[in-house]
C-alpha cells in the first residue's frame, strides 16, 4: 500500500479511512417471478428462491449476531408478504429493513404511476410486517429510474442505494434548487454475490458458479483498494445464494477479517447514509445525457 | 471450524454430523434431444452424450467399487431403452436406480397428463431393464412441477430429489391432511458437474469449461460448510461429463477424502430418504405464492 | 496415481500407456464467416481470424520444430485458398494436412449433396496448395453428420476425428457388413482452446477469456487422467488463438513437459489412426437413437 | 525463457525487446447507449458508465502521474461533450487524446456517409474540448470497417489501433499504389479489461466478473510471451471498470512491475505509431476474402 496516496476528504466516524457495509437483498420468490413469469409453474425454481427467506436469512442472522455486526436487509414487499415472520426476525435482531420494491420489477421501464405503486406497496408490506415504514431504498435489479429520487424524497426517504457513479455517498438534489435532497450510497456489480453464484436456467444463465474463495477474493480486493484510495464499500449478498452453508461459512470468516481491520468502519447502509447527511456536501444535480454542442450538430 | 455453532437437530446414523451422497444423472442422448430436437441430426452431439452410458458409467462403477461407496443413478427411460446393459450393470453393482423421467423433458410446463406419461414410461423402462420399479425420482432439468409430489406418492415413491429449499431432507404433505407424504432430499446447482463442465454449442452455451480442481474445490467448500453448520450434501455428476478420465480421477481422489471424514455419513439418496422417514418430522404443506394481504391490494 | 487401475487393452507403440496428439484447426477467416456472414463487413473480425494463418501458424511451426513434434493441421479449403503459402509451409515442415471442410460450415444440417460439395472442395483446395489429397477429416464446428463416415470411406479417407464417445480410437463400420470401415480418433470439448480463449462479439460470446495457465491446467489434468486410466489424448488448438505470444509460450512449455513423460506416445492424428488400424478391433455399427421397446408404445 | 528464440527484426528505441502501452477507452455513457438505446431510461446504467469520466479517469491520471507513464485515451465525442473538463484534464496531464468515434457506434455496418459523420463529429468534439484534432483512432467496439483506413489517411490521421492480425505495428496501404498509408497498432481481446470486468444486464451479459488478480495474470502472461517472442503489447482499460479502487490498485502495482522490466519500452500508442513510421516497412495491401480459385469453383 503506497503512502503517497491522499485519503478522501470524506470524514468517517472514529477517523476510519473507509466504511464497509454487509447488506442483503432478500429477493426470494419475487426475484425469479419478475424475471420470468412462467417460473411460477416450477416448484424447483420457487424452492430455489424460497431458500433465502426460510433458511438463508436464519443462518445469516446467526452469523451477524456472532460477529456483532448491524446490517441492512432490502426486502421486496412480496417477500414480506409471504414470509412476515422472517422479516420480523430480521427487525427483532436489530437490523434495518429497507424497501426493495414490491414484486422486484425493475423501475426503469415502468411509468411513473407504476413506479409509485411498486414503491408504496413495498413500504406498506414492510410496515404490515414490522410496524415501521422504511427510510432506505434499493431498486430491484439495481435499475433505478430518473424519477425515483424525487419520489423517494417526497415520501421522506433518507437514502437510495442503487447508483454506481462514485466511491463515496453523496447528496443528490432531487429538485431544481437544492431544497429537497436524497443521500445516495453507491453500489457496484463487483460487490454482488448474484453475479458470482447465481445459476437458474432460462432466468439467469450466469455461470459457471464461482467458489466462495473466488467471490471473497474479489470483494476483499476491492476493499483493499478502497482502504488504499479511500471510499465506501457496500457488499450485497442474497440469502438464497450466500445463505448456503459453504458460502455462509466463507462470509462468516470474511466478516471476521474485516472486523479486524482497524481503519474500517462497519455499519448498516442506513447508518452510512445518516453519517453522510452530516458531511455538508453540496448537493449534486441529476446528470444530463445531452451535451451542449448538440444544438450545433 | 467454530465450536460455537449448534449442529442441526436432525439425527444421522452413527452420530454423524452430516450426510453425503454421490449421485449420478445418466442423461445420455435424451439430455441433448430434449433441449434441442435438431441435435438428433448431429452424430457428434449424440456421441458426446453416448459417452456417458457407454464409457463414463463403466469407469464410475469401478471407482465406486474401489471406494466401497453405494450410490444412486437417476436414469431417464430413454437411456434405459438404448443402453439396457449399462443399467443392469449399475443395478448388479448394488447401486440404486431411480426415475429421471423418460425423455428428459422438464415437467414444469407439461400438462398433468403429459407428466404422468413421462413418469410412468420412465419407470416402465427401468423395470424392463432391471426387473424392479424405482422408488426415487429426480425431475429432468431439476425442474419439478407442483403436481409431481402427489403423482409420485400415489405411485408408491418414497422420495423426490429436485427441490432446493432446505439443507436437510424433509417430509412433504402432498395432500391436505398429512396422510400422504413424500420425502424430499434437496439438491442445489452448486453441487452439479453440468454447470461446471458442460459445453455443447447451441444446446448449453455454458462455459468456459472449468478444471476438475475448480469443481472439486466448489463441492468441497460446500461440504465443509455443511460440516460446520450441519446438513445433507448431495452431489450430482453426469457420466458423460465426469466419466472423462481427468474428472473421474479428481472425483475418485475426492471420494477418498470424504471417506476419511469421520463425521460424514456416505449413503445413496434412497438410504438418506429412508433414514429421513425415521425422523418423525412434521409434514410440510406445499408453499403458496400468494401473500394474505393480496386480497387488500 | 493408484496402481490398482487396469490399463486399457489397446496396445500403443513402444509399450506407451497412452497417446497424445497436439492438433491444430486452421479456421482463419472461414471460422467467423460461417458463424456470421455479416462478419465479412468487419475488417477487425477478419483481422482477428487472419492472425492464425499469417502469424500464428508460423510461430507454432517454430515451436513444433524446436520440440521435434509431428502434428496434424486441419485446414478448411477457404484457408488453403486464401493462404496457400502457409499451407505449403506446414506441409514442408513435415506435418499432416487434413480436411476441415471448405467454408467451415457445420455438416449436420446440410443435405448430403451439400456435404459432398463442402468435403470435395476442401480436399481440392488442399491438393491445389500441397499436391496431395488429405486422408484425415475433422468436421467444422466438430459437428459430424451421420452420412459423412460413409462419404469419407468412399473417398479413401483413413480416419475422422470429430466424435466424442470413447477415450480410444476405434473402427467404425460405415456400411452394413463391416467391409467398409473408417478409423475414428475421438476428441472432446475440454481439449479445445476455442472454448477457453475465444471471444468475438456476436459470433462467440464465450468468455471470460481464460489465462493460458487455466487452459493448460485443464489439458494437463485430462492427460493425467488418461495416464491413470489409459486412453488417447487429442488436443486441438487454433492458431488465431494459441498462436498469440503468451499462449504459444505456455503451449511450448507444456509440450516440453509432455515430451518428458516416458509413458506417453506423441504422434500426429494420422499416425494414431494408422496405428489403430493395426489393432484388429471389431468394427462398430453406427448407433441408433430408437430403443427397441418404442414399438410398444 | 528460452534463448533459442529469435527476436523480431522490428527495432524498438533503446534496444528494447518489445513495446508496451497502457491505453484507455473512455466510453462513458456512449458505450451503453450504443449497445442498448433503452439504457437511456436507466439512471443506474448511466451512473455505471459515468463513473469512468467522473471518478475513474481522475484516479487513473494520478496513477499514471505517480508512475511517470504517458498514455493514450481514446475518447468518444459524446464523452468529450458531456465531460469536457475531464478531457481537458487528460490533455493537461500530457497524455494523448485520440478519436473513438462520436456515439460509440460500431463502424462495420454503417454506410460510408454515416462513418464519415461519426468520425468527424468525434474529432470536432475533441477539438472543441482540447483545441487539438486527434491523429490516432480506435474503432468503437473494436470493429473497424474496410473503408475507414482510407478515410483516416485522407484526414491526416497517423494511425489506427483496431486490428488484430499482427504482433507488431505495420504500415497499411490505404490506396492502390503505396502512396497513401496509415500505421496500424494492433490490439487483441485478451488485452482488454471489458471482457474481464464488465457486467451490465441486457447490455453485456459477460461474466462472472473476474478478480483483478485474474485479469492482471492474463495481461502479464501475454506480456511475458511478447518478451519471449518479440512484439508490441497494447493493453486497453476502461475507466468505468478499471478506475474502481481494487482494479486501479492492481493496475498501479502492475504498471510498477512493467516499469521495472529493462527490455520493455513503455509509450503511448501515438509514440509507438510514430516510431513505426521510422521502420521503413513495406506497406501492406488490404487483405482479400476471395481466393483465386473461386473463379473455378
Amino acid at each position: 500500500m503506497s503512502s503517497d496516496v491522499e485519503a478522501s476528504v470524506f470524514n468517517w466516524p472514529g477517523g476510519a479511512r473507509c466504511a464497509a457495509s454487509f447488506s442483503f437483498d432478500v429477493d426470494g420468490e419475487s426475484g425469479a417471478l419478475a424475471a420470468l413469469p412462467e417460473a411460477r409453474d416450477s416448484f424447483s425454481v420457487m424452492s430455489h428462491q424460497r431458500y433465502g427467506p426460510t433458511v438463508g436469512v436464519r443462518r445469516i442472522l446467526e452469523i451477524l449476531d456472532r460477529a456483532g455486526v448491524r446490517s441492512t436487509f432490502f426486502v421486496p414487499g412480496l417477500t414480506a408478504g409471504l414470509h412476515p415472520g422472517t422479516v420480523r426476525d430480521i427487525a427483532a435482531a436489530g437490523h434495518e429493513i429497507a424497501n426493495h420494491g414490491y414484486a422486484h420489477i425493475r423501475p426503469a421501464g415502468l411509468t411513473v404511476e407504476e413506479q409509485i405503486i411498486e414503491l408504496d406497496r413495498g413500504s406498506d408490506a414492510i410496515e404490515r410486517a414490522t410496524g415501521e415504514r422504511p427510510v432506505g431504498y434499493r431498486a430491484p435489479m439495481w435499475d433505478l429510474s430518473w424519477e425515483l429520487p424525487k419520489l423517494l424524497a417526497d415520501r421522506g426517504f433518507l437514502y437510495d442505494s442503487s447508483l454506481m457513479d462514485d466511491d463515496l455517498p453523496y447528496r443528490l438534489d432531487v429538485g431544481d434548487d437544492g431544497s429537497e435532497t436524497l443521500i445516495e450510497v453507491p453500489i457496484q456489480w463487483a460487490l454482488d454475490d448474484w453475479e458470482q453464484y447465481c445459476y437458474l436456467p432460462e432466468i439467469t444463465e450466469l455461470g459457471p458458479i464461482q467458489t466462495s474463495e473466488h467471490a471473497v477474493a474479489l470483494w476483499r480486493s476491492e476493499l483493499e483498494g478502497i482502504r488504499r484510495y479511500g471510499g465506501c464499500w457496500v457488499l450485497t449478498n442474497h440469502p438464497f445464494l450466500s445463505g448456503r452453508p459453504g458460502r455462509a461459512s466463507a462470509l462468516e470468516d470474511f466478516i471476521g477479517d474485516v472486523r479486524g481491520m482497524p481503519d474500517v468502519w462497519i455499519a448498516s447502509v442506513g447508518e452510512i447514509a445518516a453519517h453522510a447527511m452530516t458531511q455538508q456536501q453540496p448537493p449534486r444535480q441529476l446528470p444530463t445525457l445531452t451535451p451542449p454542442e448538440n444544438d450545433l450538430g
